[in-house]
């Protein structure tokens, strides 16, 4: 195939995103210049915090422009090279988002080695996901033995890893996801001591006061809204809050509403911290090391949800928000050559 | 006088206090048993986290019983002392509260040099309410030349030290507070730079935003509710929040609902923490001294409203909720004697 497809911001949408918002365009293969690799495109990631850069509103990433590329991380494999450093065949990974093909500065590029673990895991717990999961959680939220840590959006890419870390570091695991299976899943397979369903709980504050008798330490926020509002009603004393992200909330149309919630923050002297992975970037190389460590071990599982074929890029996009996935969800785009 | 009198809880508010809440007890003078000092009342404090302490809903400090005397920051001299490190006539802080005299065990006295500086300063800007503002301030606030710090109840005895506080540190200070008048003081006594009357600005987020060009790098939070929810809505990257009081909300019979803050905290990767001075006090020393020297100096100057007569002290603490004090709220009991 020697033509290039990519996926362009076509308009902005109002509240929840469709197909629509989104233009797919055909191009000549692009020509690397001097400092670039031509990549093909093996995964690429699919991310709730894509949604915000929809929007033209300011957020902590750039909007993308309309008739622009949606970048987010992806995997390739190296077809042309001007860098002596990177060679034809090598697996490298990068933000060149959906396209198939990317000419990109390899100063952005980092190679992985298939050998290591599968290519896959460098963008989720080998990758951002792992990295966002790790900093947040052990950074801001200081998970301690005996300690009681609830996390939201439990079953997603970084909800699954900050579970497992907190399990490691002693803690009692509440999940709150928004499907029996995946409760299942965290309970068997991942550890954690209870899971709560969202969507089918008729009083989700009850449930988690029940999952939590010694109240809450530490609440790991990947989604907002009333979700949030029930766990922050049992907060302990010095307990701590990273806010990762607030998936309830991107596409909603108005200011949402709901309890203030100063006085909890005062009355136990919390902490809340808004976080962003890029912010401990000076620290990736050490929590790689430790990443790697506890996923060789067994001692962090991980999940993906790998949807087949560049053209269900935008369907795996938009399921995220009727949160479909369990664990990271990756567009598998081709395959490896030999 | 040979008689005590003192105020204690005699029913829980619901909603605003009333008079009525509290009940005024005649009985002897108490003996001061081993470790023990009698004290004569000289000034006492009033504050708004008395507030919390009157309802018998987790808080951060523990709720009054029925019946019992209300303790705060109180000035006394000594009428009788079992310790040898206390004498007659030695002027001594403590927290025995709302009674004219008290015996009280000396561990919980420190004495009062009047030479020093007013010996009412003990309970406002050289005791909690300085200490309180610089920690809360400097701590997690921390402001940095050309910031913009802004402080609501500005014109209290805390946030009038806040704002002077970042004054020094080089930030542009913006104050709201409840009258004309008081900002008056804050920007030509105090040096603050802006100061908006929350209760006559039809638009405070507008004129938050013209009085803040480039967004608002701290927020000391005095009050909550609305004022904040226009505050919040104009932080910058980065944002320190410091929670010291929720004084709009302290009085409300139900949940108060408003926009929900954590997109703002994400987005801005902002910290908000809850916080109480005694925290801290192992730095009091330090504090204290550097809070001396800038009294001083003049270069924090404080403000007191002192109501004269013991029977005028429940008034005295109902009139902070109308916004009626600028300043240190005290009440005076009775005369040094020499």
């Amino acid at each position: 195939m020697s033509i290039n497809e990519k996926i362009l911001l076509a308009s902005r949408p109002q509240g929840m995103p469709e197909k629509s918002n989104f233009s797919i365009e055909e191009e000549p293969l692009p020509v690397p210049q001097a400092g670039e690799c031509l990549v093909r495109t093996l995964y690429l990631s699919v991310d709730p915090y894509i949604r915000g850069r929809l929007s033209e509103t300011k957020s902590y990433a750039e909007p993308y422009k309309i008739g622009e590329v949606i970048k987010s991380g992806a995997i390739g494999q190296v077809m042309e090279s001007t860098d002596p450093e990177f060679k034809q065949g090598d697996i490298v990974a990068g933000v060149w988002g959906w396209q198939r093909y990317a000419a990109v500065n390899t100063s952005t590029l980092r190679t992985i080695d298939p050998d290591l673990a599968p290519i896959s895991t460098s963008l989720g717990v080998l990758g951002m996901t792992g990295l966002t999961a790790y900093f947040g959680l052990l950074d801001i939220g200081q998970p301690k033995e005996g300690e009681t840590v609830v996390v939201s959006g439990a079953a997603g890419a970084v909800g699954m890893v900050v579970g497992q870390i907190a399990k490691l570091k002693g803690a009692r695991v509440v999940g709150i996801a928004g499907s029996d299976e995946k409760n299942k899943y965290l309970k068997q397979q991942l550890g954690f001591d209870e899971a709560l369903n969202y969507r089918t709980e008729p009083d989700l504050k009850a449930a988690l006061e029940k999952a939590c008798p010694n109240g809450v330490d530490v609440y790991f926020d990947n989604v907002g809204g009333e979700v949030s509002d029930a766990v922050i009603s049992l907060i302990n004393k010095n307990a701590r809050i990273p806010i990762c992200g607030q998936i309830a909330l991107y596409n909603l149309k108005k200011p949402d509403q709901g309890p203030r919630i100063q006085s909890a923050i005062l009355t136990n002297t919390a902490l809340m911290k808004g976080f962003l992975v890029g912010d401990y970037s000076k620290d990736y190389p050490k929590a790689m090391t430790e990443l790697a460590k506890w996923v060789a071990d067994g001692r962090v599982q991980y999940a993906e949800n790998i949807v087949e074929g560049f053209e269900n890029t935008i369907e795996a996009f938009l399921g995220l928000f009727s949160g479909d996935n369990l664990g990271k969800q990756l567009v598998k785009v081709s395959e490896i050559s030999k």
